[in-house]
């Protein structure tokens, strides 16, 4: 057959798996960033599609001469931007037995241990992260994992469309009367999935934070949607965060909740990053109130050890989802799925075909047990703790904001204003980063540049952590002389042509930046 | 740390690819379908997650102990079912270096490799799929992996509804007026397209076929729009199918675009199973026109050989994606992006986070060559033209459409018309599932109950379809011989406990049911 043998794959797949071992084994030693410039990668590839067969080493060989160069490290243990991408090693090998049975999970009767694996981990991840019943398929609510956490907002939206028409949206669409709510801290993907659903980013709604921080000022909110409701409009979803992406801010959920109720708005709580805590008893603090949502999302993928795409999708409303997303006539439902048994999870989610995504997530839960995942959780937030206490201490740094589960934000401190600080800061990120010694990216708060570094990353030990940190002090030492001096490749990193590219291109976290760079996420409202 | 260290992944991924090799050989000995109940998985799995770890042995005992009874086996070569899901081995290792690598392609800077080597792949797939230059990234158009053909859809219709709009559609959502066209074989993904997309099923046009065929009429599909624009209506999409899920049949493209391009409609063709042949010239006199679409999707992970997922969708207008779906103030643009020199992969679909998906498919093209994968799908069409001859040839059967690439549709011929013939083939298909010595699909057309038989499973030999046809004519002997006894349990064959709930759940191919069950899809226009 035109495919490898079993016998073949046995052989071929060892010396793959030898690969990745081999990659992670000598990933620290890489610089985290990608040094190429755009267009590189392609220009080294062939030119033409192979006629024939080539054997695993070209392909490896390939693998090492052009993609490693072309890639920035997610995996590294300096890899300390954005969010972190835990692509753990025991959790590759649950994606290998996902591949290796390959089914389609779209229905319940398409391969039902893909359904009812998924359902049962969920059900189980709920009541260990500290929510209720109601949150577990026998309670009446369930989960479903999705490719990602924008998804996951966007199927949320989709639910509550269709509630808050009372069923009408399905055939109708949109009315143009339905608003959202967000704070300037929520990520874009609130945005997107407005746009996405029809509703045009008009339909967004910004609402204020409690002074002095990043987190939503429920009182705002309620100002906000009185508001609307008198001049006709339909508040439909309000979208609390549990650790933002710009800061770590935590939004007040246990307040948001009664005013969501209120107004027949559906409330979906965001922890894509953070949510992996839940887990740790002691870190479950900041989701007071979560169990008042209608839905809660978590990512696997980010904190929780599993190799992308992972996102975790709860909701107390077991039939919200495919009251929404189900396009099967009801008279050709059939028994299995009427009798409340099974669940077709392709009403779930937007695509129809789905992967065995759960196999991964239980790989990871049983080679590892609670017990480890506990401590990979534990270990970030303790060296966040650690390293904010460092911050605090030294002159030359200021905390921007409280550490929060395992992101540290803190600025350069010049003594010249803070116009100096954020030119250090970001001279400080730009050489680190141009360095490939680790990898950070920025946020920006009240008008002012800030570094993350988020700590999370499966790799990571404590002493990358304090060499960061030294890397930081030494770095900060040498920009603070430059501005001293007055250098000019300090005031404006550009004057140097490679710089002047990783400027643009390699430090431009656009992804944060376009959702805090002024401090408010991208709206119409805003763009007027 | 709380992870394998690459030694331990080493020993333990080679376990697992043995595990795979085992499976992958031994899997023609399983039953094709699962023959698990309702909630038999889940009662075999542990009821409280593990505290500790466990060894890979044991987590290898519950896939065998519990996942594989609990599996429909898509990978068998006896599965005929739906659309083959082509979870090829030399995929997997592509796969695995994936996850190795464990990247996030959200932004091109955020991995270079990830970003480029799809372009480089997805325009040369394009030209060795027989479209011309403007559909690569050089020509302006561009290519792109989504999750599935069901999200292709979703972001096609996003970029037609931005595009007939002038860009307003992105902050003031849809207008209520805008259609969408369909004919009553597309696929259920259009009308869930709409409903997400905030049209409401209402927008869908259900468009006539030809008559006696299942293929879209473009003269109905020119009056359906005339008459749209009539009363103000904007159609702003239609799609067009090379390869329908119920029969294969084939919209005239060529006839279609031009209506389109007069009313300024997007025309998107979905070929997401069939696609995978045009890279065999002698195949591709179906795909006539397809040059002239805006968009065109087909899906890697059905007949190509790559594991799920990866859809393949390509557009002529490579700003068009971006332009419906990008939430970054152009201020914030990075210099690489600005330069129209890199993309950034997040604006091309409804997720920010990507997997590294190019590298399966890669794998895929240089460990089989075109060759192979020609050889591949030319196998499969010979031995359904073959299927097809064998049933033209015997009276009991008769061909209910001309196969189509790797898609034979029969019917068992009773002699005592066509709704005897109805239960006879509704009996053959369920006994042979129940039997698992094959999987069958069904669908129906123009009222009649028709058996499909897909060709293309990657293990599937000519023996296997040979088998297959033995099969089919012994059991529609068995059942002819029972009809004319008048056995009550063919009659109904929820006499039977066991069978009720095969009958009920198991054989009922829902997916394919909801839209061709009666001919038409589920629209709100059938509804009411």
């Amino acid at each position: 057959m035109p495919d490898l043998t079993p016998e073949e794959f046995r052989q071929l797949g060892h010396a793959v798996v030898d690969w990745v071992a081999g990659y992670r084994d000598r990933v620290a030693e890489l610089p985290v960033r990608s040094q190429v410039p755009p267009g590189w990668v392609s220009r080294q590839l062939p030119d033409e599609l192979p006629e024939e067969p080539e054997p695993l080493a070209a392909l490896l060989g390939d693998v090492d001469r052009v993609l490693v160069p072309g890639t920035t490290h997610w995996q590294h243990p300096s890899f300390f931007g954005y969010f972190p991408a835990n692509a753990s090693l025991v959790s590759l090998l649950g994606e290998l037995l996902s591949g290796g049975l390959g089914v389609q999970g779209m229905l319940w009767s398409t391969s039902p241990a893909c359904t009812e694996l998924e359902q049962h981990l969920l059900d189980q991840l709920a009541l260990a992260s500290g929510l209720d019943e109601r949150w577990t398929f026998s309670g009446g609510g369930g989960g479903v994992l999705q490719d990602s956490a924008s998804s996951a907002t966007l199927v949320a939206l989709l639910a509550a469309l269709n509630r808050s028409s009372d069923g009408r949206w399905r055939d109708c669409g949109v009315s143009g009367a339905e608003t959202v709510y967000v704070s300037p801290e929520t990520h874009s993907s609130v945005a997107k999935a407005a746009r996405v659903a029809g509703l045009g980013t008009r339909a967004l709604r910004v609402v204020d934070t409690q002074p002095g921080t990043q987190a939503m000022s429920a009182a705002a909110l309620a100002a906000t949607i009185a508001a609307d409701v008198a001049t006709g409009r339909r508040p439909v979803l309000v979208c609390a965060t549990i650790g933002t992406t710009g800061t770590g801010a935590v939004d007040p959920v246990r307040a948001i909740a009664p005013i969501c109720t209120q107004h027949g708005a559906w409330l979906h709580v965001d922890a894509a990053w953070a949510g992996a805590a839940a887990l740790c008893p002691e870190l479950r603090e900041p989701f007071d109130g979560v169990e008042l949502a209608d839905s809660y999302c978590a990512d696997a993928h980010k904190w929780l050890l599993t190799a992308f795409d992972a996102s975790m999708l709860w909701t107390r409303h077991g039939r919200a989802l495919p009251a929404a997303l189900s396009i099967t006539p009801e008279f050709l439902r059939d028994a299995a799925s009427e009798s409340g048994t099974v669940v077709d999870y392709r009403d779930w989610h937007v695509p129809l075909g789905r992967r065995f995504r759960a196999l991964k997530l239980w790989a990871v839960l049983r080679g590892l047990g609670l017990r480890g995942i506990r401590e990979h959780l534990r270990r970030h937030v303790g060296w966040a703790g650690e390293l904010a206490g460092w911050v605090r201490a030294e002159p030359g740094f200021t905390l921007a904001t409280e550490p929060s589960f395992g992101l540290v934000c803190l600025r350069v401190a010049t003594g010249a204003g803070e116009a100096a600080d954020d030119a250090a800061s970001r001279a400080v990120l730009e050489r680190i980063n141009h360095s490939g010694a680790a990898m950070l990216t920025h946020t920006v708060i009240g008008q002012r540049y800030v570094i993350r570094v988020a700590i999370g990353s499966v790799g990571t030990e404590r002493h990358h952590v304090t060499a960061l940190w030294e890397l930081l002090r030494r770095t900060a030492d040498q920009v603070r002389a430059a501005q001293v001096a007055g250098s000019p490749a300090l005031a404006d990193s550009a004057a140097e042509p490679d710089q002047a590219f990783l400027h643009h291109s390699g430090d431009q976290p656009a992804v944060l930046a376009e959702e805090t760079s002024d401090g408010q996420p991208p709206t119409a409202e805003r763009r007027r």
